[in-house]
């Protein structure tokens, strides 16, 4: 299946972007005027092959959940359990994804690849949110689909193995094409995991060259001793391991996480359909180094959606090239900063779909 | 009406600006990772004098609408004749404001303060949008409120009389009563004015001392001849006029523009009923100087929607002291960016609302 996924992603369409490029300057207002939105509009045509592209409606929020074995390092303050706490809170609505996204009229599926402690809500057997067998699209919904019950402590050994690590990328890709199918047109990115901004730091170092304090970051917001201590706990795991850049699942496997893998399958999974993804923040872009590692061509489907306030994750965004378009010093994950940046992209293509050109509104040009 | 309404205009309330900080802090996140989020909600509630404050749905545009006589300067390349025309292409939707008023379910009032040319559509005599004449809600109503029809030529003579200047702000408070009357919850500001970049930087050096280099950019995107032309036509301007920004009037009559002084007063009518208003772009936040140079604590009715292209524009967010909500090189105007911006608004508030408390959820702290 990952194989498959990769060899089915493609390059952006250049005579849809052409036309996208000529369509923007037939459009009532200043060539130009619309800055960042503009040239996001011919990119999603280009992914589309059309123009104007499809609107990013509805959306889905995919949101992963996993723990981490590196959690006994002491890298955050915060008990494990509150990963399955949190699942728990994201099913029962309460969350700030879950306001976001009512917001946005967007679906919320929780997938659980990897939560150490027991949820207390039963998995749906219907499937994912929107899919034909939910009579709600408004009510969260959990997939189980554990690989482990969270992974090894990098510092230790592997945090998975390889057969792991690609049966992870494979729920992404799994999910990915089960809420395209139900009719989402754009894909959102969330996750939920205590102390995923360790390997999410590991993953960044790996792929970028960067230094473990360069990708490092303070995640929820840890201490001066803590954030040195999670420095060295990131760097002792890439001294360990040396993983090589070139193999994703190798990466993945050594100092990954397993929502981190399976947002690299959903990533490739979106790209494989031509189906835009929206990155939330440091967990997301580091997913999205592997998938780029995977598969070049991958990067076309992304949309950044937001800066996150860790670090780690302005170098990853350099490294794959895209600019973030909300930059408000969120930290919180979960698909929070992406589902705010939402209404921005499509704006950008509701553009090209309803607004009059200069001739048919009777406008004169400079 | 303009002394009562500076008089109505009060400080943020303490009291409800920390209970919104203690209701932050109980919500299932990190604390402070809503980054800029979070402040914003405090201030609302201030402004409110209510925790949680009101959802600021719905919106309401308006779009001030002005020619200038500074035009014949030759300060830009678009004739005076595209802002009828864009009047219509409003009123028509088929502008990018419509489209994101749309998206955004905003009304759209355009209101004529100053068009030089004649419009082609008669004026709604139901009122603005939304109002308990209308019943359309989605259809952009025309308010014919002309001052004059365009200023005068301000290298040559001040643009406009003070009772002028009085005016138009007087039709921007009256619009900002009935929009506020009519339902809206939040007010956004629009602009339509060829050559009305010109005024906005004039205002922008008039209030910060600014010179005029610094506050004059490229507007609708001229080309370095014109550029250069327009910061001597902004220098001119100030030299011949020398206008004293603690005399708001003064300056707006000197060296301002119809639809700026409209903006003033729906800033003003704005915070005096105590409900937000989303400011777009330079013409909007030139006006935001006069607002404050009229009631400092005006500025606690606003929030700075984006970051417009005009550098002028960061010169004023400065000295306003607003951190900007968008930062994508837009520079359209309309209220296109002050829009993209709204669903960031509710998003802030929306948290305040429906998101669950550690207590609440079950979720341990850290």
């Amino acid at each position: 299946m990952l194989e498959t996924t990769i060899a089915a992603i493609g390059p952006l369409d250049e005579p849809a972007m052409t036309a996208a490029r000529q369509l923007q300057a037939r459009l009532t207002k200043p060539a130009g005027s619309l800055g960042t939105l503009e040239e996001l509009s011919v990119r999603l045509a280009g992914l589309a092959r059309s123009c104007p592209p499809p609107l990013p409606d509805p959306a889905a929020v995919a949101i992963f959940a996993g723990d981490h074995g590196v959690h006994a390092q002491r890298v955050t303050p915060w008990p494990q359990e509150v990963t399955a706490q949190m699942v728990g809170n994201f099913l029962a609505g309460g969350a700030v994804v879950n306001a976001f996204a009512r917001q946005a009229g967007a679906t919320v599926t929780v997938i659980d690849v990897g939560v150490a402690n027991p949820l207390d809500t039963a998995p749906d057997p219907s499937g994912p949110a929107g899919s034909a067998g939910s009579d709600r699209d408004d009510v969260p919904r959990l997939v189980s689909a554990t690989v482990r019950r969270g992974t090894r402590d990098m510092t230790v050994t592997a945090a998975l193995t390889r057969d792991e690590a690609r049966a992870a990328v494979e729920v992404g890709i799994r999910i990915a094409g089960e809420l395209i199918d139900a009719g989402a047109a754009i894909l959102v990115t969330g996750d939920m995991g205590i102390a995923n901004t360790t390997p999410a730091a590991a993953l960044i170092a790996a792929f970028t060259g960067a230094d473990a304090a360069e990708a490092t970051g303070r995640g929820t917001g840890v201490d001066d001793p803590t954030y040195q201590h999670k420095i060295e706990v990131v760097g002792a795991a890439l001294r360990r391991h040396t993983p090589d850049p070139t193999d994703p699942l190798g990466v993945l496997a050594a100092v990954g996480g397993l929502e981190h893998a399976a947002l690299t399958g959903l990533i490739l999974g979106a790209a494989a359909r031509r189906v835009p993804v929206l990155l939330d923040g440091v967990i997301a872009v580091s997913a999205a180094l592997a998938a780029v590692a995977f598969a070049p061509d991958a990067v076309g489907a992304m949309v950044a959606g937001h800066r996150s306030a860790e670090p780690g994750a302005t170098v990853a965004l350099r490294r794959l090239g895209l600019t973030p378009l909300i930059d408000l010093g969120l930290r919180l994950g979960e698909g929070t900063g992406a589902l705010l940046a939402l209404p921005v992209v499509t704006g950008a293509v509701r553009v090209l779909h309803e607004v009059a050109t200069f001739d048919s509104a009777g406008v004169a040009e400079k």
